[in-house]
């Protein structure tokens, strides 16, 4: 009998421990490329997982910012993790990852142990047809992740740029299904990297591609382990939208929402644009 | 001639180098105490002018992540900045902020330059009276630093708990202008504590005091330092709302706005509250 590949996602997110406490060792996955460099997404997934991977971990994934400090080069790197504080219901983390002498990403995490206490949702489960009735977003030739993600629009995608009129689309507001693909049980490195699936706003207000990079991203998860074992393998809703593009930086503002309407995430990033 | 005594919010912010690169000594300031250590905006402020003041500083604040990892004692406290990756138009810093051997909190900052590109606002300013017809909240004798501000409220203040019915309000949206009191020329780190001058949306959602505090809390600057020195002294116009309150957790999601409707900054928290 042989034991079934792990998933690409999984793969990507393999760390071999090194010597020296908090040190990992990885490495970039072509199944997760982008036009330069890895998936953002992967990078942060990869970021929180060194954390989780931890003996001195405790509680569950609450906040994560990652900076993206420059360019990651296809091959290997390294993960060095510090517990900064470590209290009763939280802990701080702060993470580095390393090519060479050179840091390219930065992070902060924040662990917490929740309990029950008064709760409301405030934001609305945006209206949308299931995910069933829409067709597959066609994976993108020059960005290899698309590859990974089964993307389903419902407003906003990048694939009515060709039969719109040349010009600027009213808004950058984008809603869509989305899952890995292949399907896979999500937790919360998947849920990281699935917060930042979304085309950068200023592609889809604008049918014109110039460079672009995310600078800083972070997630708030609202969800706990229990709660995403119990989406399983099942399309997301992402809602997304800027607030702003000026003086060559956009941000970026969304929520990731469970197919029964659960909030799981709010996530947020701010991105270089070029002209 | 006597030299004007500095605003309380420069004095605040004053930090002594120390031996060692990057590490800087300060202490909390009575005028911004809270109801149990320092207001966190401050707090936030000092991380920022820390970075600000390092001789390796290239450009200006475009991303800054605070995270608050346990209780600050009034008094000294030693901020360590770290450069982390200096790019051509980007900086990445690191922050940590320490009593004796126990670090308080820690916090990621993105300098950047600026240059003129396509630029669009999605986001509208939101309609509001002018500052000059509305009433000052008095400040809270339990929360000092309220008195460092004058906040007048459009709607979601704290003032109509007295007024309304014991129960929950339909939901914690705040419109508020706020300025420094007395008034003091807007910068970034002024922004920054701006940034973090509203009331915990679980206290405007529920007329209920219970124990909270901001755990992570990032700032996206969209303005320059020109547009800052542009507003002045004036109110900014500040708009903020919860996502959701779930399990001991909530997040606030909130937009800094000058009087003539230039979009200044936007920024999030995760906030965690007792029961």
């Amino acid at each position: 009998m042989s034991t079934p590949a792990p998933h690409p996602f999984d793969q990507a997110l393999e760390l071999q421990p090194q010597p020296g406490q908090g040190l990992w060792r990885g490495a970039t996955s072509p199944a997760y490329g982008n036009m330069v460099g890895p998936f953002g997404g992967v990078t942060a997934a990869t970021l929180l997982q060194a954390v989780l991977l931890d003996p001195q971990r405790q509680g569950e994934p609450l906040a994560l910012t990652v900076n993206y400090a420059g360019p990651i080069a296809d091959g290997p790197f390294d993960v060095q993790v510090t517990l900064a504080r470590s209290n009763r219901s939280t802990q701080h983390w702060l993470v580095q990852m390393r090519q060479g002498e050179a840091t390219v990403a930065t992070a902060t995490a924040v662990l917490a142990t929740r309990r029950e206490t008064w709760s409301a949702v405030e934001t609305g489960f945006p209206p949308a047809p299931p995910a069933s009735g829409l067709d597959r977003l066609l994976p993108l030739a020059r960005a290899r992740w698309t590859s990974a993600y089964d993307m389903r629009f419902v407003k906003g995608g990048l694939l009515s740029q060709a039969s719109r009129p040349v010009g600027e689309n009213a808004d950058s507001v984008s809603l869509q299904w989305v899952r890995d693909e292949p399907p896979r049980a999500l937790d919360f490195p998947a849920l990281a990297a699935l917060c930042d699936v979304f085309f950068p706003r200023l592609f889809v207000r604008r049918p014109a591609w110039v460079p672009i990079g995310t600078v800083s991203f972070t997630v708030y998860f609202h969800a706990d382990g229990a709660a995403l074992a119990r989406i399983g393998q099942q399309h997301l809703l992402g809602h997304a939208r800027a607030h702003q593009f000026s003086k060559g930086f956009f941000d970026q503002a969304a929520e990731m929402w469970g197919p029964d309407g659960e909030l799981l995430a709010v996530t947020h990033q701010i991105v270089y644009y070029k002209e």
